[in-house]
């Protein structure tokens, strides 16, 4: 049985327990988020979780963190550095995306070594195989493709995304709209070739109840990727986008009735003005699907900062309604991200998570904050370190310019804290 | 004359000349916004400034960046050095708030070498000079600091904060609330540490008037200090804050009688949900003086990292109406700023204003958007650097892990944009 099943027959997975502990609620709540689908708790039978989640409605927003090898680099070492530095920090769960190497084996060690979930996007590796059998990139089967699912599932990935939605329709609008950028997501991209190159309905779609079956024998949770997110602000909030996001909708209805765990994948670059919409478009079209953001990004000039463009837009949208942000490192645009980025990114989306958290009223969140105003009312650092997001990087900061007496060297003898001591 | 009673007559002043074509606006809504009270053009008679700002409705949002010595660091030398970082990532102004060395010369060696108007907090000199004669930091007199004020004038500085809303009746709610942490403006503290020895009214909100004669002379911009801003999210949005606004209303409204120019600080912590709250009343309250903010901080919990949290709240504030965003360092709630956290600081308020000007619609943002997503479809590496907010570090992060063929190390031959360039 998946969660969702086990949580429709009204009983408890050991997975269920422990998220309902850490996210300090009912496990009937719990129970009854997963059985609706209001919320996932990405789950592979074959992968033992140390940190499980559970992302929806009602619960702390979670992050995600990509890593992955390229063909410009592509150390195993680097990236098991980098699954452990994310979880260090914080992430909630990872994403492995490599595209060179020996796929497999960084995958197994990624999910060997991984206290949380780990997703993937098994697409990347059907075009690696084609690319180095010299083919084109999106020469590969429907059963080809089929069969890249099962070969992940059974190493145990938890959550994947499949960019299903992408179908002829969709892919018309694309074709005459004026959009700047017509396609940005890889994913997307190769399926959206594939289509053109066979003259074919989107293989997902088609092949959508085989996946299904997949999903539900391993209890993986299908992502449904954004093919058609906007990659500039210019193109944000079109028709190809939104008509993407309604077929979504029925994959999500057919995910349910097999009771397979599913989620939406959403935008990109979005202006700041438009998150709302989008993000409550996304719960309503999708039947309250748990939602799973890349960005967004609010502005496109973020270059070399795009993982703190990432946390406002991230912010905003967890404040709306989103679950589960994706995070962006200070490399995105530009190169494949090192281990400092990986890091740089996941704080700044953790600080995305915790406002966010804050503004939708988790009680938790609150308790935090009041712990950490608190400490700083009375001048435990180390109570501040520990509650810092960025973690031992402030007490570095505090090191490295100390002040001799009590307070800072900011403000040294003209601290308004202790003057109000004085006075008050 | 002030720019208010030169733009009230209906004349224009070289300056506004100059932001008319920054701003790519008619110089007569220039005029319209300044002769109302709308907008402000900080400018000293006495000081030259090569790249003047307009602050208020319908204009871009501009970036604060803080500077100043400390007890424990007070090089000059760091000083000048972080006054030409910040401006050269894009400081629409600088504040000079050093509380330690020769505050004067440090004052007028930053005027000098600013290619951009200079604010300061004067009070911050009446209490060094206490500390230094070893008397309590808010042992000095109403002349002592309308002297000072005179002399901040005669320095060239633009644009000053003045704590006049704490009146007796704001303390007295203080006193009583449940507030963690009563005041965290250190020129709040100061003032309400004075207010209490002396049992005294503010003397700022006394003297108001005396203060507006001296504005008034140098075409100094006032700008009304947020003493009671909240020091963390629990105390977000109360009484004792809001009462402060009142009084600033009273304020803006005499500035505006004499012809003097005023804007109105704001908080401080905020939580997420707040902020739009916040922004309106303010505008509303105070009959649409432009604002400035100190963050928003939507969590306690990013200390190495406020100035991410900053531009957080920053951005969504700004997008509510906010005006001029002060950034907060890295360094924030920790130490003195470095000159690294100056630049990082920066920038990542320059992020938070392009995010809000596109979401306010701004023609000048959006077209900048444009061509950055232009050159990422062109492969225009040079423009895209050219274009981002960060500068040269896009440039360098690009260098270090360079990818041989057109594309970057990130996706290599998976690039979306290079595959749907070969399909569409």
């Amino acid at each position: 049985m998946t969660q969702m099943e086990i949580a429709q027959k009204g009983t408890s997975s050991e997975e269920m327990k422990r998220v309902a502990e850490y996210e300090e609620m009912n496990l009937e709540v719990i129970r009854q988020k997963l059985a609706y689908g209001k919320a996932v708790l990405p789950k592979n039978k074959l992968h033992k979780i140390e940190k499980p989640m559970i992302v929806g409605e009602g619960f702390t927003v979670k992050v995600n963190a990509n890593i992955g090898t390229s063909q410009a680099f592509f150390s195993l070492e680097e990236e098991k550095e980098k699954a452990r530095v994310a979880i260090e920090y914080g992430a909630d769960s990872l994403m492995v995306l490599s595209t060179w190497g020996d796929l497999k084996e960084i995958r197994k060690a990624i999910i060997d070594l991984s206290a949380v979930p780990v997703g993937s996007v098994p697409i990347y590796d059907s075009a690696m195989k084609s690319y180095q059998l010299k083919k084109n990139v999106v020469d590969f089967s429907e059963k080809d493709f089929l069969n890249m699912v099962i070969s992940h599932a059974e190493d145990g990935i938890d959550f994947m995304t499949i960019h299903a939605g992408i179908t002829k329709k969709v892919l018309e609008h694309v074709k005459n709209s004026g959009r700047i950028l017509k396609v940005v997501s890889r994913g997307g991209a190769i399926i959206a070739g594939w289509m053109i190159k066979n003259n074919k309905e989107n293989p997902f779609y088609e092949y959508f109840d085989e996946l299904l079956d997949i999903a539900k024998d391993y209890d993986i949770t299908l992502s449904l990727g954004d093919g058609m997110r906007p990659g500039t602000v210019l193109d944000a909030s079109d028709v190809q986008q939104f008509e993407e996001l309604f077929v979504m909708r029925e994959l999500v209805e057919k995910a349910r009735e097999k009771g397979v765990q599913v989620m939406l994948e959403g935008p990109g670059h979005i202006p700041l003005n438009e998150v709302e919409l989008n993000v409550k478009l996304m719960k309503k079209i999708g039947e309250d699907a748990p939602i799973f953001l890349l960005g967004p990004l609010p502005t496109d000039r973020a270059m070399g900062y795009d993982h703190i463009a990432c946390a406002i837009g991230g912010a905003l949208a967890g404040y709306y309604g989103a679950d589960f942000l994706c995070y962006v490192t200070p490399s995105e645009h530009i190169s494949l991200p090192t281990i400092e980025d990986v890091r740089e990114g996941v704080i700044a989306s953790k600080i995305a998570a915790a406002i966010a958290d804050l503004a939708r009223g988790n009680r938790k969140a609150w308790w935090l904050e009041k712990q950490m105003a608190l400490s700083r009312k009375n001048f435990n650092w180390e109570e501040m370190f520990k509650l810092s997001l960025g973690k031992d990087l402030a007490r570095k900061k505090y090191k490295e310019r100390p002040y001799l007496h009590e307070g800072c060297s900011m403000c040294g003898p003209f601290c308004a804290i202790k003057i109000v001591e004085e006075f008050f």
